[in-house]
């Protein structure tokens, strides 16, 4: 028996067919759209970077566990991207003297992490990411904010559907030193224990709060600020509430975008001040869509130069997964328009010249690529979502004539090659024949 | 001194900053367009594949110098692709049962080859992938070359520009054997010696000859072939010619479309018929721009299902250099609309209703993050490319107005929020204010 090689992708990652793939498209398209109208511009940098941008300011769990390396024949380490804010910010700081600031750029880099594949995880996945550089105002939490409302607009989804829950570092360190009184070394890990609040249970909690050297007491702090963490920032300085963003945003015209959640901590180390995560609202489903915030020093670990920047990066597949779970996934645009069907092989050149003039029209048109019966080949046009079909038969075409037939009436008319065009777009636009 | 990270891309890889982006992006959508136009449905796949479909079929040159290759966690061995051709293959092959033949496919993946950077050659490339499966007949071929041909005009490329040189492995095998009187098992030695006929000096050509053990008679023999293909065709028997599809294609109405050229070899092990490349014309620059061919065998790999597969990948690098010589390369599109500028710090929500009325509307418009004074923000909007700007104002802002200005024509009009669209929009279209 022959040996076969496997047809099935590499773990964890996915091959996207043309139907799954006009879906797909059409969503990303949408949200291209809304980008560019906030002005955002496209850019696209290289699959492979230096592991040391990685290693600099990404996450512990990215660099140490999910990190798909190699060595090049010149010996230099690369990693495959597992996110895109590293190389963002390394063209920023290597552009900045001819770029004018603020920069608003998007794009859409596919980023490996080694992951267990499982719901919502792959190994491979796509990743539309929006930064904006250079400027360290509270109108660009602003922007976003507005931004990701437009986003998800576009993609049909009302606003019963997710939640936009915010926090700010500065603020949430403030909390943990003052109010809850951690130790600034112990910051961090308390920072995580809120990271995983909603993921484990609350026996794990305790004994995570412990095992960090929490007190009961401390333990009772931080969980009133989960509870509500208004009120713990009332208790506050008032310059410090003054100082943070977040509070910024939530005492301005734009407070009804967002939900203050001290719950939201994100695992990335660059983040210095905002951040953010979208959540499906779904009891059944209450998943991190995507997030982002501010980073304000990752440029200058290429540059002296200090460019703050604030971005988010929306996965795919948790986002598709969402619209499919809302009904709001568009149909595949798959289908042809017209088929032009020669009868003969002899007549398969002036089926190529009908061809010729109904795709110079806009018309997506093929043609058989051998003989066979014509009502074979109409159920073909009609399973690709043909429309329209284009005869050419040996009779009319020694007058130079060819049929022109709807598959949505069954109407048909003979027409000379200069009306094809016309007769067709007719068809396709749902008038009669 | 600080140690700072390096700004520059990964040899070999690129950096696409937005104005580069927005030409590329212009660039591949008329392909795109001519493609769906011709029928063919995108599609796309993993950036890694198991090493073994590479070893399996690609060109040993690329198999032993130019993979990039890593082992993951699990012990897998993985490539990231060099080519899309055998991925491709393995979908097929994995999906045939769901789909109905003829199936015309493309992509744009990029692809990794370790290469030594120099001009047309980079590491990572991206690649238009055009495949059709499911049909041996001859019509693949002119389908094929028509539409190269829509492609090469959809760019704004004139036929002068560029030549589509064809040959056939099965016909040179007949010449070479036949004519060359060369032993089956030096075939592919001495096909390799014609894919270095133009990039070699005689000298190295004769003492290659002479190396792999062609007699000078042979070696001359050759040399006939090279300058007239088809006088050495016409020596063969005539069953052998009227089995070629080369031949076939050569006596149709298609004729015109391509070149007979024995010298068009191909590195890619799979291919088994018919192989061609798109040279650029200019006698500077006569580069090969693309190529592809017939490959029947591959999707055998993977099952025992036998379907003829015919395609080529159309790279980024000598294209975007055919057309920036060729003075084709459309002008970049990044600038925004319209720019909404309010002179003070309260009137920044007012403005963002504007530019929400404006983006809704589908003008690309941006607000300033930070206020500045007016002339500095109206030179800085005309930088970024808007023809209008929206003032907005305190005095106006006190009757619900604001101020439309034309950086066009420098016109100006108060309008209620509600006219903004309207106004805004007539400046685009070069109407006046």
């Amino acid at each position: 028996m022959a040996e076969y090689l496997p047809t099935e992708p590499y773990r964890g990652t996915r091959d996207f067919l043309p139907d799954e793939m006009s879906v797909r498209t059409q969503v990303f398209h949408r949200l291209y759209d809304v980008l560019e109208r906030y002005g955002y511009q496209r850019y696209d940098g290289p699959q492979l970077e230096p592991v040391e941008i990685y290693e600099a300011k990404s996450s512990q769990e990215i660099v140490s566990q999910q990190l798909y390396t190699l060595t090049d024949q010149g010996g230099r380490r690369l990693a495959l991207r597992p996110e895109m804010t590293p190389s963002v910010a390394r063209m920023i700081a290597g552009n900045a003297g001819k770029l004018t600031f603020p920069v608003r750029w998007y794009s859409h880099p596919n980023c490996h992490r080694y992951e267990r594949p499982q719901r919502g995880r792959v190994r491979e996945h796509w990743q539309i990411n929006v930064d904006l550089f250079g400027s360290a105002g509270t109108a660009v939490e602003v922007e976003f904010f507005e931004l990701i409302h437009d986003m998800m607009g576009g993609l049909g989804a009302t606003s019963d559907m997710w939640l936009l829950r915010v926090s700010d570092r500065v603020l949430l360190n403030a909390l943990l030193t003052r109010i809850v009184e951690v130790p600034e070394d112990q910051v961090r890990v308390t920072a995580n224990l809120l990271d995983r609040w909603e993921k484990v249970t609350d026996d794990a909690l305790a004994a995570d709060a412990a095992g960090i050297g929490l007190s009961d007491k401390q333990f009772a702090r931080l969980g009133e600020i989960v509870r509500d963490g208004t009120a713990a920032v009332a208790e506050l300085p008032q310059e410090l509430r003054e100082q943070s963003r977040l509070m910024q945003v939530l005492n301005s015209s734009a407070a009804d975008l967002v939900t203050f959640d001290p719950l939201i901590v994100r695992g990335f180390d660059y983040y210095t001040s905002t951040v953010f995560e979208v959540f499906d609202t779904n009891p059944e489903n209450r998943r991190s869509l995507f997030g982002g915030g501010r980073y304000d020093n990752l440029v200058g670990l290429y540059s002296a130069k200090e460019i703050p920047g604030f971005g988010f990066g929306m996965g795919d597949v948790t986002l598709i997964d969402f619209l499919n779970t809302h009904g709001l996934l568009p149909e595949p645009r798959t289908n042809v328009d017209v088929v032009v069907i020669p009868t003969r092989e002899t007549l398969f050149e002036p089926a190529r010249r009908a061809a010729r003039l109904l795709r110079t029209a806009g018309m997506r048109t093929t043609t058989p690529l051998e003989v066979r019966k014509l009502g074979k080949e109409l159920s073909r046009a009609d399973k690709a979502g043909a429309r329209a079909v284009v005869i050419v038969g040996d009779e009319d075409w020694a007058t130079e004539q060819v049929t022109v037939r709807s598959l949505i009436s069954g109407g048909q008319r003979k027409v000379s090659l200069k009306d094809v065009t016309s007769v067709a777009r007719a068809i396709l636009d749902d008038h009669h024949v």
